[in-house]
């Protein structure tokens, strides 16, 4: 398997419009794309196999988050080119659910039909969500909502935002993951073990390689997803380089299911960097300073080389400066044990490292190459 | 059948939110609702059943509109709670045609994938449908389209649009009808005979009444269209009254579709009067008013009870204010002759009558009652 070549976004762009579609014409009876903000969009074609094993897979999903024919689950997400909408609709109704369809937007609209169709179950970005708890919480409507479980995906979530979405609407909430090149949201989804993520490895193969030496990781290893499709009709892909981080996990769930975990996803291959031979990635650093008390979210990474090694330097920004030698060992061993390499802590004043209104720039590597 | 109960929008939004649901909460699995934009809205259950007795019918009018497997279908309508965009999507897909799901608005990318994809088939508005076709004028890049047929619905519209729209985008045009409480778009559509319009009566039983006595008319004579599900559980209707005026239309049509046929919705009952034992709606008057030369578009119908009987004036703009009298007379004339009133013509000139941003009033009716 391993000699079969990687694919990847550019190949997939170089093919628009069509040039993906591996059936005649009369096979095929939808389209979907990515949004191409980012440059040539894809344009994924689909025959009616690939929209039932979507929807299969969707189902799943919907299964393994706990829902019902009973429940009424409010789609927030868009429709029309985009892969979210309708795969979440189509699964809905096949499990027997009643899907209400909103599409986003609207918050007055969402709430409104929220309360008088007494939905359960809440389809949404993790923003979203917050955003839907924060408006429930300012009016005070928390009685007269019913959701109990919260499908959440396309973006990276901390746990912070989690329970906070969490507490406040009380709901159970279940990641879901899933790309446009791959069928769309719903390959992949938590359990209520909340231990792992279930992929349908008899639909898709899953690889986490290394990203530099592109060689496949064992199980547990943290690098870059790979996905080949195994009965994709329209638009099959063979190692098919996602750039998002996760590691498969080993060993079977608790919760019974036979389909294989992988992690959540950690964040994108653009956000990493390899140290003396081990992948850093802004996530675990996130989460290795929200563990510890007096120290910040905002931190800076530099890597150097200096006399034939890498140095990793960590600015990081605390509370209480006059603690600062104590923190900086601290933060130093802590990032040592978590993630298994020396750093040279250097912390500063909560305010002195750059705030941006974008996305922040934390890793700076100065190595040459 | 004429001892049955009529039912009404009002009695629909009495039921807000689901007291039209007539089987168990586990057979539902999905809503549709109108917008709600003139009160409250009014909200449709949908069984499993009812989705693909809908699609059925949706494909119908695909097949009677001549589209294959081959064809590429260029969805503008909106998805979400609106029953438009995914009907549409359903019936192209079951007839296994491509789908393309672009929703409403951004008409610089709808134009980009018209061109890319090489879209067979245009769905939209009406007024869409204009605003495409002027795009495509104004950048010249009508060599680059590959439109042959647009299946347009939603909205009244005049031959003038219709011959404007078919010449520039170079496509057939068929009307397709249907409303959010009666399944959605797709319950009958012109066929390429553009004779009428066939409508399901496997699945609906179609009336025309005169809204006055309520009482049903024959074949042939125009009214308004009541309509009852024959097979529809998710909320069954009974003599539903659609205020949508039209007739049904006796006889075969030359196409060979043995589905009946009504005319094309020429106006709502709102703008309906009935003067003299006769039903007079603007869409007549708009077109009686286009067919003669030195006439604008611009006119008040009013009607006054004067010694025991009905006075009908129209006013009306004319181009020519110095041939007043003969206009006049030729006005009344034809009147009498396609609507069958006497009425009295009073021209002035263009500009007179009040324009309006919104939608212009044009009856007054100063009888009492």
């Amino acid at each position: 398997f391993e000699k079969l070549p990687f694919s990847d976004k550019t190949d997939l762009r170089k093919a628009y419009p069509l040039g993906l579609q591996a059936v005649p014409d009369e096979d095929i009876i939808r389209i979907h794309s990515s949004s191409g903000s980012t440059g040539t969009p894809v344009i994924i074609p689909y025959t009616r196999q690939d929209v039932a094993d979507w929807s299969e897979m969707m189902e799943r999903c919907f299964r393994l988050a706990g829902l019902t024919k009973l429940d009424r689950v409010q789609i927030t997400p868009g429709y029309g080119l985009w892969t979210a909408g309708i795969g979440f609709q189509t699964g809905v109704e096949r499990l027997g659910a009643m899907a209400v369809p909103m599409g986003p937007g609207n918050t007055e609209k969402q709430l409104q039909m929220m309360q008088d169709l007494k939905s359960t179950v809440l389809i949404s970005t993790s923003s979203y969500a917050l955003l839907i708890a924060e408006e429930i919480e300012k009016r005070g409507i928390k009685d007269k909502i019913h959701l109990k479980r919260g499908i959440i995906g396309s973006e990276r979530w901390g746990d912070k935002m989690r329970a906070r979405i969490e507490s406040s609407l009380g709901i159970e909430m279940f990641d879901i993951y899933g790309l446009t090149e791959i069928y769309g949201p719903g390959i992949s989804i938590d359990c209520h073990q909340h231990s792992g993520m279930h992929y349908f490895d008899d639909y898709l193969y899953f690889e986490v390689i290394d990203p530099d030496t592109l060689k496949p990781l064992p199980a547990g290893e943290t690098g870059e997803l790979v996905i080949t499709t195994l009965a994709k009709q329209g638009a099959p892909l063979l190692r098919y380089r996602t750039h998002d981080i996760t590691r498969l996990i080993p060993g079977e769930c608790p919760c019974g299911c036979k389909f294989p975990r992988h992690d959540r996803i950690v964040g994108r291959t653009d956000d990493m960097v390899k140290v003396k031979g081990v992948l850093i990635y802004p996530a675990q650093v996130d989460k290795l300073l929200a563990s510890i008390d007096g120290a910040s979210s905002e931190y800076q990474i530099i890597i150097d080389h200096k006399d034939g090694k890498d140095v990793l330097t960590l600015n990081v920004e605390i509370d209480d400066v006059d603690n600062s030698m104590n923190m900086a060992a601290k933060i130093a061993d802590e990032f040592k044990a978590k993630i298994g390499i020396k750093v040279v802590c250097i912390p500063c004043a909560v305010g002195q490292l750059p705030r941006n209104t974008g996305k922040t720039k934390r890793v700076f590597d100065n190595r040459v190459g």
